[in-house]
């Protein structure tokens, strides 16, 4: 049994509440148990230098903590005058995997931007942001075919993702907490489709390894996890799930 | 009329919730209209080098909006690499006005650290930081008489602020939202105690100049919009709103 | 008696001291007591990004001290890497304070940068710098009208600033040295116009409050001295001083 | 057929230079194909800050390329003044996975600082430096051995790192150059000991998924690739192979 | 004939005015031609940490230009973010020559800090910086004498820097005002003692090369100059000269 | 006798080794004793912006030390997050170097950028990455000729560098290693045509000064120095140092 009840298989408790704060084209508050964060998703209308002329649109998340996200105050990124590489991985990796859903052709000379504001931490932000994140992103683009100025959702299929980890006790878990989290011999952040294809991997042992057997047996949790929080991606979108599950008929 | 129907001395609807976010020792989410401010209070054991040793306490904070707190995406200080001179001079701001009511030397060598997230901003973030940080830390020091670290609470008096302005056809008004302050032509930050008693007082013309008789028309919609702000914060407080009240008392 | 023999409503003796720097368009050392501040005004042939395509100029200020203005030596921001929080205040009002006393679109797309150098500091630099400041700007701005480059001169009024604050024995004086300063319990800077309009007020009780009475003997007390600054700007500036005071009579 | 005419499971040639600088205490020139990087590991005596007083060591390494390692010149991080996310996300990767093989407790209160200079590029640098990186750190282990600094070499097994990934045409392919790189589907690296445990599982689909079955041949491929390295790093550590060889039968 | 009408050998007209900065330890504003330096000097009782415990003084040297200094205004190196090559370049030349005729061992765990700030330039301002500096410390050294701090003056002869540089029409000349540095061919630093040995050489072919012979003529007239600037400082250095004076007796 | 066995007038063993880096138009691998630089050049085929449109080309240069170039490990600039003076002094002494050289107008609107990595260092880094620098330069610049992008090399003689210094027992030396380096009084980097020109000259005393004899005995020996230098680049330059030659006999 787990510190706080849960099953070695139990997500904790998933909430979004969409449209949060009234500026951005998207945005969605994600509670995972403990984990809140503030998902938003802008819309520019041009494509940073590199990608400019190519016709295709482009993706790119930030992602930060608030001091008191912690038990222990941390630190602001600005005070310091730079960004971590804890964060820089976090941000690179959301963008990544939102990339590999979203057809970029489709979406024209066009940024989204993803910001995923920590406002309370309790493990799992990353993963938290990533699914939150692909909610606010899918509003922000529905908004983009209500307006007209794109002719159909440019989603490929819907995406999650959710850590797991091997317990010193329990063995392999899903969806860690701080305090798993901090004990955990292997911590693996998978990001996954619906169709249970893998976007992203990330296993690490610490001061550990693991054998595929046990990389095993944690997918398949993972993609349990998955299943869940698809469940309530597509409650939240409504409307625009519809829209995705026929773009996954068309492509499938 | 104002443009959201308020009359030139009324101030907007005001929301303060306790307990907002669960590891600060003080935390308060305070709406003024649609400005919305994270406001944590973090106790710390030990004070800055300048103040060794002098057996006082010190209050710093600091303050940042989300990235789409606004309307238009600003870039993050902590991409820029700099905070911004209009974040350092509010971060000092809420410091000095917070530290103007507190017995700095019966919080003994302790430093309260203040921050201001300012998630959804109409307008006024930085006076609304100031009236919700008060809130927050007195909840935060209540904490440590509680805890028996402290044997009393040392806050002096309420302390809460506001801005007025002046509009170019509607004369002084009180708490202006984002649209009225881009358009004022004088523009005034009040930090006041529950007595009336003036903290700090920060007014500019902006390309435009005012009188004496304007200043003083002006500081009466503040001492109004004050004296609601510190009902607000009384109800919050509960108990230790009365043991301000006696701290008051005693002085007086 | 103050510790310098002055009256309560008594300035230091000023002198400002024309075409101290050979290269700027206009420099002025000017002296209040033992502040010294090197004003130098460049007149630059375009505006910020953000102003383009206007048909209006703009005016922005740096400030600054050398290492060993002060009694101790302070580090120089060049070495930190960075501006300090009290610099950025500084400069961002010593601009806004011109700004309200310039016409803009007269002057044209043309930014006028302000240089304030303190060299040796003894209290109330900012309000010299600001003191300074207007009359090395005026007489750049003379430069482009005697050049032919603008019709005239853009200049709608006279500017200074100094400091007014309550000292615990003394209670209001006028004028603080860095002595007075640092045992103030309130301290207020005050820029105005030759009439009598107020352009900045930031008044800051430093561990202390003060009240609305207070604060009116405050600004008596700073239009005296604003009243001695301006007699001072218009002996130094002469004819620009005669051009000044026609344009006060059109508008008024 | 590659276009480097290699077998979809063939590793480049791998070429290890033990003690191509004279200063460190390890230093290794590995080549990978045209991929070159110069490994080398300093011991120090103390222990970072949050690691004080534990008894135990630490693992820290530094990634760097040189400007023309690459096709295009890349500009210097230290022209830049930062450290850009690839850089850390690398550095990062590199201490972990050596962690995962040291016995912290066995090294004491010391750190062994890794850096990996890439002098030329040509795909999987950061593999590349992991593979270079062991084998200079347990030569630099073994001086401390040699010098009566510790009683047994604290490494408790081989370690070595490969890429695999998609490729468009000839799907699951071993040791990808800078070509192959550029255009796979999928890039994985991959970090496992001599006894086919993992490590670090880095898995990215760049704007593409994969499937289970896919991981799993990507997944047999490295093993194969990692057998071969392990080889080479065998070679050249001569005795303290054996060393290693014994400490993997104590734990066996 | 020079563009000022001087001789090839000629140096500008120099002024140098002590205690020009009243907080300083030593203050000298030396003038030479249009090239005016306010050098000061501060005394700091302990010394960086790479010396301490060792008995020895330090002497360190930082330099700046106002930004209206030159004929364009230049960016504030504190606006940068970071100090330049050349301001690197001219403070490490500083302290090093001033090092040259200091004995450390006499002056104790010391730190002069010497500051160089041009306020106006004309060419010459490194050198400029060197003799007034020079000036400058030996007046606060002075008053650790006179405050029996130290037994006696533990500067070991005078010390001054002048340019020289061959004139692609005028051949070797002395001391270059901007416009003739700008067109200068080799522009070369000369730092002597009043015995006429080398502390240091800097000669540079901008885009050309020059001679031994060149080399020779170059520093026959940098003697000549640093002999007129020497003059100089004895008379404003009175007393503390003739100190010197005795110490170069002793040691010759 | 030095303490590598070296006579004081005797140059460590010299070698280069071009084509050492795949990736840029020119490369070397410059050994002078124990010291190792990597010296890379490459064509860019435009200028920085303040020399665009003169016709011109621009030759720029960076500097840089592997953390275990030297004995004890030296922390990375990109970790500190800005260049050190010292890098900053010797990169704008390559760059400024090598322009003497160069025929700037013939070379068209190009930059070389230069590349020094030191990877090992015993003395004498800034004239050993002078020296390999031409090398690689003449070799980058000898590509564009084959190529038909320029006429004829842009080369106006050989350029090579060496370090002369006064050891407390042994007097005037050549060549200095680290070990000589700490200990001498007078350390001086010569960089020289094969003519015998000056190029540059940076002559310090270390807490000491130096006669103008001492000065022409220095010079002495870095000719000889040189001349062993430039013996080595024509080997290593072949036809290249031929057009060399012809460029200098038309000059002649």
């Amino acid at each position: 049994m787990r510190s706080d009840g849960r099953s070695s298989s139990q997500i904790r408790p998933v909430v979004m509440e969409p449209g949060y704060i009234m500026h951005p084209e998207g945005s969605v508050l994600i509670s995972v148990g403990n984990t809140k964060v503030i998902c938003n998703a802008s819309i520019e209308d041009r494509v940073p230098p590199f990608m400019r002329g190519q016709g295709k649109g482009w993706i790119t998340a930030e992602y930060s903590m608030l001091p008191r996200a912690t038990g222990q105050r941390t630190i602001r990124e600005s005070s310091k005058g730079k960004v971590t590489g804890r964060t820089m991985e976090i941000q690179r990796l959301i963008g990544r995997a939102l990339r590999a859903v979203v057809d970029l052709d489709k979406l024209g000379e066009r940024t989204i931007w993803i910001d995923c504001d920590v406002i309370q931490a309790d493990g799992g932000t990353r993963t938290a942001s990533i699914t939150g994140a692909f909610t606010a992103m899918t509003i922000a683009l529905g908004k983009l075919v209500e307006n007209g100025v794109l002719a159909e959702l440019p989603v490929t299929g819907f995406l999650a993702a959710t850590s797991v980890g091997i317990d010193p006790e329990l063995g392999e878990i899903l969806d860690l907490n701080y305090v798993e989290d901090s004990s955990a011999e292997v911590d693996m952040n998978v990001v996954m489709t619906s169709e249970g294809r893998l976007v992203e991997l990330q296993g690490t042992g610490e001061e550990a390894t693991f054998s595929r057997n046990q990389l095993n047996r944690l997918l398949d949790l993972a993609e349990e996890g998955i299943h869940t929080l698809v469940e309530h991606q597509k409650s939240v979108l409504g409307d625009w799930a519809s829209h995705i599950i026929k773009n996954l008929e068309k492509e499938g």
